[in-house]
């Protein structure tokens, strides 16, 4: 009897984190596997969290000028091959579609992993005049990377996310572009997933195939590690050069311009969970959370409860996603299942609470219990998902902090790297062989050189040549 | 100087209807072709008319309990095949994905021509009790069908559309949902789109593979051919049974669940487009046009011109999806611009209408003229909008009821046929080799048997046995 099961206790954090997250994207019905190895199904409770984080995306593109577009969802080889470096970081991790029903295609094709090679063949065809430029241009889609590892949200062979692709006159205006972007993710997550992320460019190794540029935001997980939640590119000319795109500028004279490109995908859900679940479950910032607040009847039999109960649904869903559970199941029941499903305030109402003019609401991120009045709930129940919000990005920033470190010697970078989970602060000479000694011999990656900047030593801690950058090192999803 | 082009003229309906329709899909910067044959790039004007019908839509599938889901994009090849008819009427038309990177795949999966094996698989997984009943889901996606002969928005290889898929523990209850669903179709077109439809049920040929009833909504474009623009499908139990889903009912006993699938795609944008254009372009109706009111200030240079323009543009803002051209093209460039885009209203404001304060309104369905005072915007510009999408249902009507014909024997169905592009009311026995016949000797499809009948005559139009409904035949996109 599905609705009359208990809800089963998961792995604690504690003893296995990994286990304990796909406890969690399970038990919370965000997602069920699908018959394709490394593809899931995004159940209705986790499609929500989605469409909630696309619409407070989207308003702010549409705000900044963007234009949602559609492109294809296939690439000739042909037309993925044009760009050298792009293709050589692609073409190992695409499903190649060539078959149309019985007959083989003449030319093969991937289905996209990104989709810069058509926005470039598009952009040849609608660009001609200075008049046409800039275009700021995004998609909402799902892309597909064949990869032999998998785990849900983080690294699935199919994952949905959006492709910003901008093409523009001059560098600094593709500059500027690339960088309001990267803001507007920061800003995005930082407000309304409540997570603290850190804003930095990444080392040539890491940046994206074809980029000159890949900027970043780099969050902390509870367990240490390191989610890159969202990237912005800039490319300089090199894709407009491989792709033959020019414009007649002022004086009609042909001119060659700059793109961009930038993304955030499901994996934002993966950060979610992992920044602020805990052992009973997710815990969702109210904002992307698809139930803010669940109304549970307390001794529902008794006269008049479930009414009152109902009455103060109703008037909270007018400022608020509010819903009752008024089925058969226990209070206890609903407690843990609400608490599985990351709702940020539950409200308890019973007959006594009823006879006061009161009701107890809960907060999910800390467990504190406030009696508060009926005739209060519309002022209350905005300050407290608010205060769930804050209360999230402090435990957040907390966490970070307290796993934070700074080495200045190989030894120190060593030893941290092994005994303590987190972020290492660590002087660079920019030199690639010493970044690849670093994960050789610490095993960590560069995170990225983060924006503000911080001389902690004159030397890189690898080589002991004069150092360049502070650079984030850690273990990374 | 692509702004300051003139706009080329389309090619006139009359003169070749194909043409014209190709012609406005371009001119009105809806699509551009892509790189792989059959395939559509969606510009940014034509994206934003589908994300207003999925935005509406959405809401009245929500209204009615549905939520939305993510299904991957692939399908084993042993998964199509477990229902027979539905595999026997897609295999042929699928894209086949063989590799992953370098390596052959031990099974080929197709690209999803739809989603009904991918959902059972996922039904059968969560399924369990009779409280698991009913699921009403739905995914916005794309789907991808491998055709010969393509055109933008009507067929083309991969297409955007919503499919529902819902699951119920009676065949009743199943019912009930495919015709709710229909319902809902037709609403949005009529109320919406301005389209009327005409509602009913599929023969047995022109059935959905592996359902039991396939419901639809035929409208009637310009030229008189149908456009078939909404199905709903009850399956009864025939995919569950090939799916192994079962359910404990309350009695404890194992039962089969009766299963629903209904879509609309962006076969919608062709629809709006063949109903209501004309040779000067696009027409929209205003609940779906991205720009519902256009503001083109006349002598612009005029002192205090430009500034008024914008302050009303500002206030319809709040009311409409205005927008102003203030560039330095002139006025006729502008009107013939945004008369080819299809905008519902143009309001035009020059220095003699500021200082009677009042501006012109110009219908863009019948070029009616308004002289409006600018105290009076916020009631009358509502109203027009209002009148815009009446006059086109009305439009639409006439011609549909102008291109309806009745034929009691062969001969005038053939003659209609020839002469005459329309619909064609035509008592039939339901035998399906008179079906065959009537596509034969007169070109015709069974569009639908409506659910208003009427008794045109006794006897079967092809083979004189008793007639048992009356079907409306046609040509059809």
């Amino acid at each position: 009897m599905a609705k009359e099961k208990m809800v089963k206790a998961i792995t604690s954090m504690e003893e296995d984190f990994a286990k304990w997250y796909t406890d969690v994207v399970l038990k919370a019905e965000l997602i069920d596997y699908a018959s394709v190895k490394g593809c899931m199904i995004i159940r209705p409770y986790g499609w929500a969290i989605w469409e909630n984080i696309q619409k407070i995306m989207d308003g702010m593109f549409k705000e900044t000028g963007h234009e949602n577009v559609s492109m294809p969802m296939f690439i000739p080889e042909s037309l993925l091959q044009k760009e050298k470096d792009h293709v050589e970081g692609f073409a190992p991790e695409v499903a190649w579609v060539t078959h149309g029903g019985n007959d083989e295609l003449e030319e093969r094709m991937c289905v996209r992993p990104t989709s810069e090679t058509l926005f470039c063949d598009h952009y040849k065809n609608i660009i001609h005049s200075w008049r046409d430029l800039p275009k700021l241009y995004n998609q909402w889609c799902s892309v597909v990377r064949w990869e032999k590892t998998t785990r849900p949200f983080l690294r699935s062979r199919e994952f949905h996310w959006q492709e910003g692709h901008t093409i523009h006159a001059t560098a600094e205006e593709a500059q500027a572009e690339t960088i309001q972007m990267l803001n507007i993710y920061a800003e995005f997550a930082e407000k309304y997933l409540a997570i603290p992320v850190i804003k930095g460019v990444k080392t040539e190794k890491e940046r994206f195939a074809g980029a000159v540029d890949t900027y970043t935001i780099e969050a902390m997980m509870h367990d240490g590690k390191a989610l890159q939640s969202g990237t912005s590119h800039f490319f300089g000319d090199g894709f407009a050069k491989a792709f033959g795109i020019q414009y007649a500028d002022k004086d009609n004279r042909l001119a060659t311009p700059f793109q961009t490109s930038w993304g955030v995908s499901t994996r934002l859900i993966g950060a979610i969970i992992m920044t602020h679940g805990d052992d009973n479950g997710l815990v969702l910032p109210p904002a992307i959370a698809p139930i803010q607040l669940i109304v549970v009847p307390i001794a529902a039999h008794k006269e008049g409860v479930t009414e009152k109960a109902e009455e103060v649904t109703a008037r909270l869903k007018k400022i608020c996603r509010a819903k009752i559970d008024n089925s058969d199941n226990s209070p206890g029941w609903k407690f843990a299942e609400y608490e599985m499903k990351g709702v940020p305030l539950r409200l308890e109402l019973g007959p006594r609470d009823i006879e006061n003019n009161q009701c107890v609401l809960v907060r999910r991120d800390n467990g504190e219990k406030d009696t508060v009045s009926l005739d209060e709930l519309e002022t209350k129940v905005p300050e407290m998902l608010e205060a769930v919000r804050d209360g999230l990005y402090n435990k957040a920033l907390a966490n970070r902090t307290e796993k934070t470190y700074v080495a200045k010697t190989m030894e120190e970078m060593i030893d941290i790297a092994d005994n303590k989970p987190g972020f290492i602060k660590a002087m660079w000479c920019e030199d690639r062989a010493c970044e690849e000694a670093l994960k050789e011999k610490a095993g960590v990656s560069s995170r990225c050189m983060p924006f503000e900047q911080e001389q902690l030593t004159d030397k890189c801690i690898c080589c002991g040549k004069p150092a360049k950058k502070m650079v984030y090192w850690g273990k990374a999803y």
